[in-house]
């Protein structure tokens, strides 16, 4: 094998942008491109322009003119439920077989599992904007959560501020003021409580979610971290039973999960009193490196 | 006083439409009108022209062409918020000076509080697509919950059915079939879970509140109602408390607390549990007949 082949391409084509990253043999990172909207289930054409785009700036730096990656993994937003799967495997196989020997696709999900457990069996548990856990035991994938801001997300920095927000309308009705009251109004630049209401439902929904990282610091917001964390630790726990013989492995993901130190206290007081044989990790490396571990 | 200025006209200025009701010396509906919408916030003209062809509707059949009413009172939807309290009552007076001796404004919150209460003090919660607890004491209004549907609303028709796709959801993750799944799942007109999720993300929200009327009749819905009704009921054991010396009297308006028997059971074994003195009343006479106690 000569050195040009060595190049493994990873792909994150997700809801809102598709992220390339091409690793060399000792699995540094030697090319980065970002492009559009990545889902399966949106624009077709498009999704495939941004793929090869995202592709093209990765390479674009790469020494050897006649260089071709040995693989090119893609984990694709929508995928599981796409009725278009076949379509798309052939488009984008005939457009990336100048860049590479062997394309193959997968579920975006699948493809953070991969990244985050480095190819191993267990569990991951993504928490950022909205949350999500996941099993991979024998090759199989199952789930738990993940229903959306209004339905699920338990533990994702959505649900942490709503129900920030919730507490400070609840110590309000009970005429006092909230510690967090201050914060929070702020936050969403009112300046009395039914400015804070008519602000939330008018923020877009990654602006309140953005609430959360302020109270990541503050001790007044522990209870509310100690119950996010206690209902996505539920969802954990569901899915470790759900899978006997599971390897015993919870990769933790998503910027809530890495860099909340509150929540993940929490979380790992839970899991270690609930399900001592499971040990934790901060899976913080980007997904497309899942494509090492294919 | 001669026959026709006897009347009194309740009008209920909504967010979604305008009520008027033309009530004779017995309290007895004589006429009865409805138009667009009459928040004071919207469309202010618009708004002025719905309550006077209200009103017209309502009088319309009145039988003395020289008939006048002696008051009208107008409970008008964001009231208390409003800026513009005397632009409108300058002109809805002028507007109105063929029909009445004397024209009020109030919030519709206080117009329902007059209608439920027929005038006394007490307490009221409203349960309907949302819920909110007022009390009137000496006069005084206050309130508890009431913040809308991603915020508040406990005990709501909107906030049982979100309830009830949680509790279908979460048995799914469970590898269970929820024993009201398949009544979901056909409200929503869904074949499998992640359509179900798919449709109520789509769904307006007064469609998703429907549900909870499908639910009513079902004793595995009771649970559910169970939990919205104690939701609902700190909020009233929260009003009555921070209201000593009011007068001990709880009406129940909205669909929800007016037509569903497992949420008033519960409500009421709740109630007389922790709040003993409260007299509770079912309050579904229209809103209108507030003009009756003013």
């Amino acid at each position: 094998m000569t050195e040009e082949n060595t190049y493994l391409l990873g792909v994150d084509s997700g809801g809102s942008h598709v992220t390339a990253d091409c690793y060399d043999e000792q699995g540094e990172v030697v090319g980065h491109g970002e492009a559009g909207p990545g889902s399966i289930v949106l624009d077709l054409p498009q999704t495939l322009a941004n793929i090869v785009s995202a592709i093209e700036k990765a390479t674009a730096a790469l020494p050897n003119k006649d260089w071709k990656c040995q693989r090119i993994l893609i984990g694709i937003a929508g995928w599981e439920s796409s009725q278009q799967q076949e379509l798309f495997a052939t488009e984008i196989t005939s457009r990336l077989r100048d860049y590479a020997g062997q394309v193959s696709l997968t579920s975006d999900a699948r493809l953070a599992l991969l990244s985050a457990l480095e190819g191993q069996d267990g569990l991951l548990a993504i928490a950022g904007t909205g949350s999500i856990v996941y099993a991979k035991n024998a090759g199989r994938l199952s789930r738990a959560g993940g229903w959306g801001w209004l339905l699920g997300d338990e533990g994702s920095a959505y649900q942490i501020a709503a129900e920030a927000v919730k507490a400070v309308l609840h110590t309000n009705d009970q005429g006092q003021v909230h510690p967090l009251a201050h914060l929070v109004l702020s936050y969403f630049s009112a300046s009395s409580i039914p400015e804070l209401v008519a602000a939330f439902y008018q923020a877009p929904r990654p602006q309140i979610a953005g609430l959360a990282k302020q109270l990541a610091g503050q001790a007044d917001a522990a209870p509310i971290f100690a119950h996010q964390a206690k209902l996505l630790a539920q969802q954990i726990l569901l899915l470790f039973k759900r899978n006997p013989g599971i390897n015993p492995l919870l990769a933790l993901a998503g910027s809530v999960l890495t860099h909340n130190p509150l929540m993940q206290a929490e979380l790992g007081r839970i899991i270690s009193q609930q399900a001592p044989a499971l040990t934790i990790k901060i899976a913080n490396s980007p997904n497309t490196r899942g494509v090492l571990f294919n």
